[in-house]
């Protein structure tokens, strides 16, 4: 058959999903289980019901969308993305692999598409760690790899938990009824806007991502003593902002001068306390986030970001805490799917290249109970998570096209 | 006569005030124009209307309450602090002047003592920056230091100006029927805690205050390029945050090593956008507050700090942006009232000592309309700004005891 997804559809439809944020466009704010998330839902959700496809929710949120093959009891093949953006980001990032997943489906079977075993496209809970301070809390407890009892540690920012907060949303239910039962997918693959210059770069259509780089992050408190900004004069001072901001330049010379290429280290949230003109800081919280394709050069930063931490302290008479957020290990996308993907491409005369990801997916966790890969289309200058990230409407279709025949091919391998 | 104030009743009328509190015991949050504040002023009001003082207020919400000597028509003796907080502050910054001296125009009425010049005390509106950015807006205004536009530039977090704040809390009028006419006050002495060391550690009771120093405050803006924090590589970063740290680091480094050894520098405050762990900084904004009792040192360290800042920007890319928010001169003491002041002390068998005030206060901007003095009391460690911020009951009774005496000295000088 002749697979031809309609792009104009998803445009539109990513237009209509912008305007659910609490941010004015052009940036787009959508925090898990608020009120512009559950506006998401509901549409993604609508969408799909009027597509004729079979949707479900977990008791976190995730939503499925099935188009069923032959045989319903076959593993399906899966994709999916998020559609929760942190603050002031774009409108690409994740829902072009959500509601582009939903075009692959709607269209294959608008075609007449038969699949053998059942696609289905996934709306995932929080990939995003905005609001519970850890990413991809849906994919994870699907995948087992987060466990129910550490999900009820997590709070937010106004002290209120998982449960409290999806009760509020209209989710219920035991979380550990969202693991997914073994041999759930038979392959997964997932459509993502690149957030990297690479493609662009290289003036390539499609990227298909050979591997997820393994993020770590953590959290380091100091505790010093606040105190007036005219009064404690210098030699008295434990200031806990300088010790911090010490760490965040190191950071950046560790990045850049490591034995890897690929080496990033950001610190993004920086909280002092009491955070007042005059006066000095008594506490500071700094957010680490460290990844590398090679693990041991990853590991190797943290380390010294951790001992350094804890020699500023020593030596500035400081309290130090180290709470690590996460420490994940890399994700080695499957050559079954990198080929179909490849193929597919070569079909509609794309331009193609492998890649890794250096950014955080879904996917990452979905490795772990599936063979994975997935799909890139090109960022402009590279942007994400900021409002003028921008991948075109003939990209992102192009992208659609290759899901959809990717996913085609998988269900019938 | 034979002066004796009541330490016990300014003590307990101080633990009242700290109930009126945005944030729990023991710490006190109390902003300008908030309902807390409100309560403090109603509290402050009702208390020197019971004493039978004359209360009014201007058009920004100053306080003056009076005792009228012999001759109304004499400029005044002043006193006075503020009753604002900061977050997460203590009980006795600002809160002593105002209750102390409260506490010794009612003592000095109760012992039948009779002024020639008026005395008063003043409730000043905003010592502290928290709201507007600017600290002392109140006295400011008062002594014309400040004009009515610049008044006019000020908007709070929430975009709020001053006459929308004031309003709400019940201030109108034209500012500018705030600005006292010229010899309003014959001298002028305020009491305050140390909020620094030295008395505590030299076991002195009383310190006569002879300057205050000169505090310089500003922000630097860095805009620099948002991004996914995995994706983009180190070399193609345009990180707003990490020049901050560097200055930050800096700062604490020009200080340390300046040829002064009172030389103070602060940051206080960092905002980092959009501030999501997984997010690259694209704009920074960091406040700085440098201090010294010697102006040339103190404004070589912020010059050398703009030098940096524009340097930096450059060598990253970086767009940067230095707004001043105050640059003010140091203020010098009245001989005549810090001699009143000790022989008060010596009268009252209490040890006293001559210091700096390193910290901004009202009294800065009083001296550039009347003849100006402080008196200081111990505060236990230093600690200022913090909620373990402490002064016994005695101690506060003593440095009550000496604005009394001195106040009433100055009345008939």
């Amino acid at each position: 058959m002749n697979i031809k997804v309609n792009g104009k559809r998803t445009w539109d439809e990513l237009e209509q999903l912008s305007t659910f944020s609490d941010t004015p466009a052009p940036s787009v704010t959508r925090i898990i289980y608020t009120e512009n998330d559950l506006k998401a839902r509901n549409y993604f959700k609508g969408l799909a019901r009027e597509a004729g496809l079979e949707v479900r929710e977990d008791a976190i949120g995730n939503i499925f969308a099935r188009l069923n093959g032959d045989d319903k009891s076959l593993p399906a093949i899966g994709t999916g993305s998020h559609c929760d953006a942190i603050p002031h980001a774009g409108k690409y990032d994740g829902t072009v692999g959500v509601f582009g997943g939903l075009e692959a489906l709607r269209s294959l079977k608008e075609g007449g598409f038969k699949p053998r075993r059942p696609l289905e496209v996934v709306f995932f809970t929080s990939e995003e760690p905005t609001r519970f301070g850890i990413g991809c809390i849906g994919s994870r407890l699907m995948a087992g790899a987060i466990t129910v009892d550490h999900i009820h540690t997590l709070k937010d920012k106004d002290g209120l938990s998982v449960d409290q907060a999806r009760a509020a949303a209209g989710y219920s239910g035991d979380l550990s009824s969202a693991i997914l039962p073994p041999k759930y997918y038979e392959y997964f693959v997932e459509l993502h806007i690149e957030q990297g210059p690479v493609l662009e770069r290289e003036k390539i259509e499609i990227g298909a991502v050979t591997a997820i780089a393994a993020p770590a992050s953590f959290r380091i408190h100091f505790t010093g003593q606040a105190g007036h900004a005219g009064s404690v004069l210098m030699p008295q001072r434990k200031d806990a902002l300088v010790p911090a901001a010490i760490l965040i330049a190191e950071l950046e010379s560790l990045a850049k001068n490591s034995d890897s290429p690929d080496s990033v280290g950001t610190v993004g949230v920086v909280k002092v306390h009491p955070g007042a003109i005059n006066s000095i800081p008594g506490k500071v919280t700094v957010e680490f986030d460290i990844r590398d394709i090679k693990l041991s050069t990853r590991d190797g930063i943290v380390h010294e970001i951790h001992r350094r931490a804890r020699q500023l302290a020593e030596e500035r008479s400081l309290q130090v805490e180290i709470e690590m957020i996460n420490s994940d290990p890399p994700a080695i996308s499957h050559e079954t799917i990198l080929q179909a993907i490849e193929e597919s491409a070569t079909l509609q005369g794309y331009s193609k290249m492998r890649l890794v990801s250096r950014a955080y997916h879904d996917s990452l966790f979905m490795a772990r109970i599936a063979p994975m890969a997935m799909i890139f289309v090109p960022s402009k200058n590279g942007y994400s998570h900021r409002p003028d990230e921008y991948t075109s409407p003939e990209e992102i279709e192009r992208g659609v096209q290759i899901l959809a025949m990717t996913m085609s091919k998988l269900s019938h391998a």
